[in-house]
């Protein structure tokens, strides 16, 4: 390949921000989540369902949607089924596969822990970001999520 | 607690435009590095360790330095043990533990790979900004991860 161009002082001062606020934040917001017994991961499954229609997702598409492999997603839907959060459900009519499904001690689950999870990112993230910053940050980064979602399909 | 604040509708766009473009770019980043037989875990841990002294971190420096758990580390530099990049050393003189030491096949690794690795980092993110758009990231992130390390002293 032609010379490398490797990144500028600035660049690397970004990026490496980028990377460490991100590493840093998942981290706190994982360990504040442990005081209701879930895990991030657990906590974007519980999002996730919730916000579908009957409390459910095909795992093909709560798979693409938290952007992780099929294996992956099932090793982790087989830590919430032993918590009680989902159920698998095979569906009879449909041979594209099964369904995770909220259970009624997920949907309570995520109705009692989202308001923490909330004022924590608020206080770990948004609130230290003016109006603007955040604008610009949707502004900088919603054409990067187009193109990286282009080459996933 | 008193009634949840919930997200603008601002603010959970550029909240979701974060964790969005971070997961697709990792994502993205460790498919490009499957081509050279390493994840993004394995590269993050090369890099520490080819810009220490004598490529050699103390385990737990380098447990800090990739903000992970001690034993989510030990798992990472246990396959990359197997894969002949890096070493553990004990230090007879010195009781605070392992070292992971760099090998010369893993030296060879992040020379070869990391010219094509940042050339990745600039197609799906760096060459995507403006300098203005990079420097105010860095500037709107820094001051959150001064807090966020704050909490974990």
């Amino acid at each position: 390949m032609s010379a490398p161009r490797w990144l500028t002082q600035a660049e690397q001062q970004a990026w490496r921000a980028h990377l460490t606020v991100h590493k840093l934040l998942m981290h706190r917001l994982d360990r504040e989540l442990h005081a209701f017994g879930l895990s991030i991961n657990d906590y974007e499954i519980l999002v996730n369902l919730s916000e579908s229609p009957d409390h459910r997702m095909r795992m093909s598409d709560l798979a693409d949607a938290t952007i992780q492999s099929r294996s992956r997603l099932s090793h982790q839907i087989s830590r919430m089924e032993a918590k009680g959060l989902v159920t698998r459900e095979e569906c009879a009519d449909d041979r594209r596969g099964t369904f995770a499904v909220l259970t009624d001690d997920g949907w309570d689950a995520i109705k009692e822990v989202a308001p923490h999870h909330v004022s924590a990112v608020r206080e770990h993230f948004v609130d230290r970001l003016s109006t603007d910053q955040l604008t610009e940050m949707q502004r900088a980064y919603a054409p990067i999520v187009e193109h990286l979602k282009s080459l996933r399909s």
